[in-house]
């Protein structure tokens, strides 16, 4: 019952379709010590599969890295097609920390697990999000850009040198995005509206690209089923943009449409650590810390 | 990482000064497999030792039961003498559902651990709070009335017949309270003024006892220091009355007074589940499961 060192860690590999195939990527997750597969879903249309492991970093590491070589072995980029954009036969690896950790932990592994695969499978690494090298290479998009097919001469431009690895291509595993990022959270706002219009205003106010929160994406959708606008909302760093300052700003936002907050909901995992800062937030606590929470001490 | 049943034993033990009693008091909890020592404290004018450990049920009572059985064997209750009340050398043993427990299974271990101290050591058992067999032997204060040197006489009552073991104090060991209860929260709400009347009447507003709220016990008193008149609260089970709603009622209550909020605080330990409950009331949240906290999956 120490407190350990726990990471999460997301890959994307090329490969939604055959169950065989999937099985022997997704081995090292079910049999590293140290390891937890909490989730996997792989989608035939897009021809993908997403991993959700957690685990000591070391051991989660070996284990993704293990996963990476069974992905290089069994899949061909030059034979895949699906409708998801694909650079690689692991796509993309984001490190996330969950408890005991700091985002630089995420980013050390990152690091460690670019250049081991690198080195052990000649495949070139991109480090993007929180581990990126250039402002350029932030961004998934921007690196995946061209995908696997415009990669040979993408790869060529000084712009675009891998930051592990060799300067070319994989023939067959094409490319691979590894990097460190904060949690997700997706947080949804239901208004008692049934104008989606008024929704798709909140959400382009409050939303980073509309002049809004840093780490905010937002639209404005409808639940049919309930004929209610809801603002949807993509939280990319609660400990920046917290949930609780959306919240309210969205209540803000609604007032001058005469329009108010029903309810709202989060929309998978949320950390700990992002309910606690709302609790907080709202009894106005002095001085409180995480490790006052009884279950921090198990 | 698989979620592990959790229970906490806040034993107190009527030794206080003699270190070398504690330790051997403290060593099952240093040694037993499956149970950690989170803390414990001596008092040498209360002459009395405090507990807290965590563990799986069974690990649990194993552990408490050996101290019992240390405590029975060097404390002797005829030439004890301390400012706090006391009837036994083990005084009493709260069991407290923790993480993935419910507080059935906290009495569940609570009675077994009754049946086998007093089997073992021939110590009469009073079952209390929650697992009390009558509502006179709820409260610990009721049980205690009259302390050690009174039990000969009391335990003769029909009415105070022991829930397990002899119908006799045992000589030197007294007798014991065990039972479960919910973790407790200690939370402290500051005011905007300095008039300890307006917390007085505030606290007697709030509380039970004053036709408040159930499970709230509250004073009010002058933090010095700040010269803030603070709402002093204990609450006894935040799943029935919780932490928004107390706080809530402070605040309504203080508005008579033209008095507000300054801060809160809270004091040591709270359960993750008190903390949830008021982040998804002010955040408004449909259908939120502590299971959608991240860290409970680990």
């Amino acid at each position: 019952m120490i407190m350990e060192k726990i990471l999460e860690c997301v890959p994307n590999y090329s490969e939604g379709r055959d169950a065989a195939k999937i099985e022997k990527i997704l081995h090292p997750f079910r049999n590293t010590p140290g390891v937890t597969l909490l989730d996997h879903s792989s989608d035939a249309s897009h021809n993908r599969t997403v991993v959700t492991a957690v685990g000591a970093p070391e051991a989660l590491i070996e284990a993704v890295a293990s996963s990476v070589g069974a992905a290089v072995e069994l899949i061909d980029l030059t034979k895949h097609e699906g409708q998801h954009p694909r650079m690689g036969c692991v796509d993309v690896i984001p490190f996330i920390p969950v408890r005991g950790c700091t985002i630089e932990e995420a980013d050390a592994a990152a690091k460690e697990l670019a250049a081991l695969v690198a080195k052990k499978y000649a495949l070139p690494v991109y480090l993007y999000e929180h581990s990126a090298t250039a402002e350029h290479r932030r961004n998934l998009e921007n690196i995946r850009r061209g995908q696997f097919e415009g990669l040979p001469d993408k790869i060529k431009d000084p712009l675009w040198k891998p930051d592990f690895g060799p300067g070319s291509v994989h023939p067959t595993g094409g490319v691979t995005a590894i990097g460190a990022r904060p949690p997700l959270i997706a947080f949804n706002i239901n208004l008692d509206t049934g104008d989606l219009s008024v929704a798709e205003k909140i959400a382009s106010r409050i939303r980073h690209s509309g002049g809004g929160l840093r780490y905010c994406k937002a639209l404005g959708v409808m639940l049919e089923g309930r004929g209610v606008a809801q603002v949807s909302i993509n939280m990319t760093d609660f400990g920046k943009t917290a949930v609780y300052t959306i919240f309210e700003m969205v209540k803000m936002e609604a007032r001058r449409y005469g329009a108010g907050v029903l309810g709202s909901e989060v929309v998978g995992l949320i950390p700990m650590q992002a309910m606690l800062d709302c609790a907080a937030y709202y009894l106005q606590l002095e001085g409180f810390t995480p490790d006052q929470v009884l279950e921090s001490r198990l």
